[in-house]
């Protein structure tokens, strides 16, 4: 080879590939360093399982979410983060009461309980309601029958998740509207009540609660979840028996609204101050189980990420909040607030990123962001692969950090992504407590979350 | 755009890429019905379940062992494969016996329970043995060790699987000296037993069994695990009392090798039956648990994958065996009697797949072939993409199929590689039960086994 050429590659080598290899080999030495902290040191597992088992389900209102947002600011202050602060909203309150009861009788014979949790926000049975049920597979087929196949009747909404999909949130996707606007399309046909085949994949004895929506148009009616056994269970007896009778009772109410936080901790950013970057999740959960996945992980995610970069003394560029949202389960009154309270102090936010995807195996993040800002996203794969992250898609934010998308309209807003095969096993079921997180895959997704919140603050945006 | 140019398009879009579009399409059409097939009428999870609860624990020589050969040659026949046989191998027997004992006395004061589990093959202890410890942090720490520290000794290794590492096979792989070897090493420096920290991931109450050697050279010691909880607590206990007394009773034992069995069933190749591709896992287990990771997932994997390729009509153009290996985890008769008999046979085999790392997700799958079959293995990243497999490594085979390598030169093994987050808490431990498997995570393996064997049989050795 001729001096010459050997000169130009040297300067080449120089000029593109050195200072390249730099920028790599440093972010790649400090994101080991990050999941060796996470997977070594990392306090997610013990924070996750006080929040559980000391706590417990922490549902918008109750006198447990309030323990868990001075649970949450006693912790982050044991953090030192240098700033921690509670935010006021109103929260609605909901309540469950005495535990539901259902049963199915035929004509004078046999009786059979039937397990059901009423829907989030539903009215009470006020004593006990019995009827007819009329069933159907799909919503679709409610919104076509005629007003006397339903009238004086329980529907029985025996919609199914499509378990041939793969991407397990796109088949609760699309069995949402049962759960969410079953009572309306019911009532507009005269149904007495609803009850609706719980969204979840697996066949078990745990009815799925979760958030459903009335309509000032029509009659509120009882929602009910039943558990998807008793639901195939229920499907059979109406073949052997379209009269059996469905009897259910519940005693939830909605009382008034009630004061609650958002719980927020802050590294201050050296560089750019006034610039921030919002992690988090919701800190309320349903009342079954211990909200581990729902979403118990998401927020324990964002504290461990925020510890690890303080830990290893790391110095944020921007701002950098850890958010624990109060009430993304039954009106979002946490993410909404917070959204206009950051726009009314005139603050700059650049970047969101939610964990509301259970505590699994870290997949990967998607980006709602602009195509420079995906390309570069993108650009991040390589760092991670060997952290078995291959998931750099288009999509991402989350309910909570949603809105403020409405505030900032060049924000990028980050989803985090882990295996979502498990995930609606336990969705707002009792079986959604801590025995079911796994700890090394719980750490794992901290240790990703805080590897891209460290990139998002000293590269991502320059 | 010039007419000629054009046509010149069209003749090359003719030549190339419609054709390829027609090869992809098939093949994405085949593995969407594959995956619907496990996911919607899937057999797998009650045939694990099964395996599981009907039978149990199938330690080679077990009564369960020979209940299950019996129970995979009816299964095999239920699903009307061509063939199924089942071919005879002499196996090793060696037993339990009593619930292990032990404990720790600090002089006349206080005494605390141990549990512990004879490493699989270990003699007994021929009553009470009793004696002070001796703790190394490292198997080469024993190596280095001098005899005046460890004669008259138990030794307790100590060493932890490194948390840190993100494969967790990587973690285990190099911990396994400690349990292999422990024996003989102790016994080289007069140790009258040798106990160790369980091969797990997690902090829990469960001893992990294994297999272990011994040597002709040295004397034959008593070998056990001690749960890790109780490893940590048993080197708390030594920073306190080095002089600490550890008693343990063990009434395992080696009875002589019993008759025993390969299961196998096959669907005969149409265009090249002579030539055969094999997948399989092992049928045999520890005889904690019930072996549902370790590897009742395994071959229900390969067996729900051969049974959906023929309920889906499909007509192999190769012989496609499944195989039940016997005796994997202490001896691995099974396979080197497989690889043997098919030589003898005249049989041509081209490639092996197997399943032993768990029912979880599926990530992907490694290949130990030639450059030209890796290429074409990794070509098929695309196909799996939205499945979730990413992993298309060099890489794979497994104990039972390694054989057939030292048979065939030019096979190409392969290995399913789920993820590997969750199995070290099971393996060879009471909590690897039925329970522990994910009735999707375990259908999406066998549906990406299936896949894979139909890109194997119909497109790899083209």
């Amino acid at each position: 080879m001729a001096h010459q050429s050997y000169k130009r590659i040297r300067i080449l080598l120089t000029l593109f590939l050195i200072p390249w290899l730099g920028y790599s080999q440093t972010h790649e030495v400090f994101i080991r360093k990050i999941f060796d902290e996470s997977l070594l040191r990392g306090k997610s597992y013990d924070d996750l399982r006080s929040l559980c088992k000391d706590i417990g389900p922490r549902l918008s209102g109750s006198s447990e979410a309030e323990m868990a947002v001075r649970w949450s600011e006693q912790k982050m202050k044991s953090y030192g983060f240098d700033t921690v602060f509670l935010q006021p909203i109103m929260v609605p309150h909901w309540e469950r009461g005495n535990p539901e009861t259902a049963w199915i009788t035929f004509g004078n014979q046999s009786i059979e309980k039937i397990t059901i949790k009423a829907l989030g926000g539903s009215i009470g049975t006020q004593g006990l309601l019995e009827g007819k049920v009329v069933m159907f597979n799909h919503i679709d087929e409610l919104k076509k029958a005629i007003r006397t196949q339903v009238e004086g009747r329980i529907v029985f909404l025996n919609q199914p998740m499509n378990a041939a999909e793969i991407q397990t949130f796109k088949a609760y996707g699309a069995c949402y509207p049962i759960r969410g606007n079953g009572a309306i399309e019911a009532s507009k046909l005269g149904a007495k009540a609803v009850i609706i085949r719980s969204l979840g994949l697996s066949e078990d004895d745990h009815p799925h609660t979760g958030s459903m929506q009335y309509d000032t148009a029509v009659p509120k009616i009882p929602a009910a979840a039943l558990s998807t056994k008793d639901a195939n269970l229920l499907a059979q007896r109406l073949i052997r028996n379209a009269d059996l009778m469905f009897a259910m009772e519940m005693d939830c109410r909605t009382l008034p609204d009630v004061p609650s936080f958002n719980v927020i901790g802050e590294l201050k950013g050296r560089k750019s101050p006034d610039e921030f970057i919002t992690i988090g999740g919701h800190l309320d959960s349903w009342d079954q189980g211990e909200g581990a996945h729902d979403d118990g992980a998401g927020v324990i995610h964002c504290l461990e990420a925020l510890r690890i970069l303080k830990t290893l003394g790391y110095t944020p560029d921007h701002s950098l909040r850890v958010v624990f949202f109060m009430n993304e389960e039954n009106g979002n009154k946490g993410g909404k607030t917070y959204a206009s309270w950051v726009k009314d102090n005139h603050e700059k936010h650049i970047a969101a990123l939610e964990s509301d995807r259970g505590g699994f195996t870290p997949r990967g993040f998607g980006c709602d962001g602009n195509d420079k800002t995906f390309k570069k996203f993108q650009s991040y794969a390589p760092l991670f692969e060997s952290y078995g992250l291959h998931v750099w898609e288009k999509g991402g934010g989350g309910v909570d950090i949603g809105p403020l998308k409405d505030q900032f309209t060049d924000i990028s807003l980050f989803g985090f992504i882990p295996d979502s095969q498990r995930y609606f096993d336990f969705h707002h079921a009792a079986s959604d407590v801590f025995e079911s997180v796994n700890k090394r895959e719980l750490e794992l997704g901290a240790a990703a979350i805080a590897a891209f919140l460290y990139l998002m603050d000293s590269d991502l945006f320059r």
